[in-house]
């Protein structure tokens, strides 16, 4: 059973003190103003839903981020052109089952034609729909299954928690499960409501970005602020899981705040945007993490925490070399305390550190143990370790002993599974 | 069957015009001096030899590269001191089973002990013997069974080819063959030999270094320019490998060159250093290309060749980041020209390109098809897509049309047995 404290509210205000932070149901149409529609429109999957519409009834600020790949999707180039002309956003379509990537002028011209139905379909400007696909590399899409398939979401667009829920369905690929979340939070006494939904299982390694997350809020924020909390927040969340190193060329998190809540117009890093951000972090981080754990073939959520590093970057690197190394993930699918690769894989992250300062831990919901201290193997018992390492979700925990600096990393188990997807994944 | 062309002097040669470099059997004990010898330590495996020593007739000038890995094991500090003091080096002992990595000052008087048997045994400095360890990390090693197999070894040393051939099996872990290889060219009308030996199979993604390799040669040249070569060579051989992108603690090659063939010393960069260059990269190579086509739980070499770069650096990157992604090995496996994979590996790889100048490639025996024309997807034929990735050896061969430098690149497919020998790899 995956994610047992995913659910938690306590865990999704962990770190959080007196934190008014309250989860609500449902996803993208938890926020005011925000709808969403899906459809089966046969792009490459048959017998399943494949398109989503995020749609707000007034124009939003809007932020996102982006994959460093340098092989970037045709929809990731439309989105960018979008975010960074400071212009509003009003709707995002997103397909499932071709990534339209690698796909030159034809790829561009889907996005447009894309777009513009939605303009004719809603008299929104087509300047104003972001598009994202996820899926095959290198295959062209259907354009005329886009168009109707716009068409016909376009006519089913509801404010409720089922649409919601049905378009965090339609963008899955190798997901098992979908993920969608939605917190409340109070500005000058309004309840503003950030909800979102994202997917995310193979070619997971995110770098500035995700795969694809769509949030959506209807909190009142100035567009530079609204980018520099996404930016800030997904450096500890969506950037700090890795399923399998590869760095997808469609990732892209996207946020829009039409600002219906009412609150005063969020304009400078005050107590409001600290409010914001707490809530920006804490679904990121469960959408995040809930795609880690997600990963392609997991049996189990992976966690490194690494305490005490001299510098965030140095607890970054080293966290997420642990969870990124192909044999600490065997172990962990093993169950076996094969403790000397997760110090392996720390001494080859490009952190600087001495082996002699180092302590490591086993934990999870079945116990703590202490494996490795100050540059010593220790002797420990190997049916508690097996307990430890057999729980859902298990963590690496070391104490650098050389500094402040703290992180968390998640990642998952490496799997028979994760090979048999991935050997025939375009049949 | 594995290693097709391996054996085939044409290939050794390859990029060679008019070279005088001949194949000869053996590997270790083929060069003038060098002796060998090998037993069954009980170090950690039963039933199999576990230890091998390498040792010369004469003192050695020598040459090592090391692992990059801050995490160092205590063997390869051990030798670092020897390679680095200047002295001369007579012989190398190594255990496999055991890595002695983060064990401690324990894992450091392993060592000592180690190396002051042979002094007890043959009368050579223990500042002259190296020695080396691969397996388990965080475990100690046995330092009554090392010493007690360096005495049986020391009485059986000996310059025959069979003895060069049983240490190369002696070192093997989770390898599935023994890799050895011995080559002879001319100097100054001498007819000098270089032999090596190698392992590695998992945990391999060399950097500055292989995993364990063992080189000797009767050449006669200066420390210095051997440095110079070894540390060149493995640039563009050892350090264009990957199995699972995990830098090993334990990575040694060293090299010992005893002066018996009587050339004249090399003490410049002359036409005899070039021809002892070239010689030194061929053996490389062969030993690096068939560590990857070894790869754990590998059913074939997975090549990749990139050419017209903008620089040699560009150039090992992108080759690199092709055989190194978990997904592009996985369509390897799976015989799935799923070449967006590929693309999207050399877009996250740092280097920076334009997709719109790069063609792509598919190559083995059975045949060579394009599959990506200048930013364009082409339409292919699957089934002869599938012979050719059904190959023993396939290469994705890449002309990125941006400058004149080129690289090669060699890993593995990604299997089911991978995760399978590395789930309970300790047991």
């Amino acid at each position: 059973m995956k994610f047992v404290r995913f659910d938690n509210i306590s865990d999704l205000n962990a770190g959080k003190k007196d934190t008014m932070l309250q989860k609500k149901e449902g996803g993208v149409t938890a926020a005011k103003g925000f709808k969403a529609a899906c459809c089966a429109a046969e792009i490459k999957y048959k017998n399943r839903t494949d398109m989503a519409m995020v749609y707000s009834e007034t124009p939003c600020e809007c932020a996102g981020t982006f994959t460093s790949n340098v092989v970037k999707a045709a929809c990731v180039q439309w989105d960018q052109k979008i975010v960074y002309s400071g212009k509003p956003m009003q709707a995002v379509v997103c397909n499932s089952g071709i990534a339209n990537a690698c796909t030159g002028q034809e790829g561009w011209d889907a996005c447009e034609s894309t777009a513009k139905a939605v303009e004719s379909e809603l008299g929104v400007s087509y300047e104003s729909v972001a598009v994202a696909s996820t899926g095959v590399i290198g295959m062209q899409l259907p354009v005329e299954k886009l168009v109707n398939g716009v068409s016909a979401m376009s006519k089913t667009l509801s404010d409720s928690i089922e649409a919601g829920t049905a378009a965090s369905k339609a963008i899955m690929t190798t997901d098992t499960i979908n993920k969608e979340i939605a917190v409340t939070f109070d500005i000058d006494g309004k309840t503003v409501t950030l909800g979102g939904m994202s997917k995310g299982s193979g070619m997971i390694h995110p770098n500035m970005c995700t795969m694809l997350g769509f949030l959506t809020t209807d909190l009142s924020i100035e567009k530079k602020l609204l980018q520099e909390a996404l930016s800030e927040v997904v450096k500890d969340t969506f950037n700090m899981i890795t399923v399998d190193g590869d760095t997808s060329t469609n990732d892209t998190l996207l946020i829009m705040a039409n600002g219906l809540a009412g609150n005063t117009k969020i304009t400078e890093r005050n107590e409001a945007y600290k409010e914001f951000y707490d809530a920006l972090f804490c679904v990121c981080r469960f959408l995040a993490r809930t795609m880690a754990g997600d990963g392609e073939g997991a049996t189990k959520l992976f966690e490194a925490k690494v305490i005490n590093a001299k510098s965030k970057d140095d607890a970054r690197t080293l966290s997420r070399a642990i969870v990124g190394s192909n044999l600490s993930k065997a172990a962990i699918y093993g169950c076996d305390a094969n403790f000397g690769r997760f110090l392996c894989a720390m001494g080859y992250s490009g952190a600087q550190f001495d082996q002699n300062d180092v302590e490591l831990f086993f934990e999870s919901d079945a116990g703590r143990m202490q494996v490795f201290d100050h540059g010593t193997p220790l002797s420990f018992d190997e049916e508690l370790a097996k307990k430890i390492l057999a729980a859902a979700e298990v963590t690496v925990f070391v104490d650098m002993h050389e500094g402040e600096a703290e992180a968390t990393a998640w990642g998952c188990d490496l799997t028979y599974d994760y090979v048999k997807i991935n050997a025939d994944y375009r049949s």
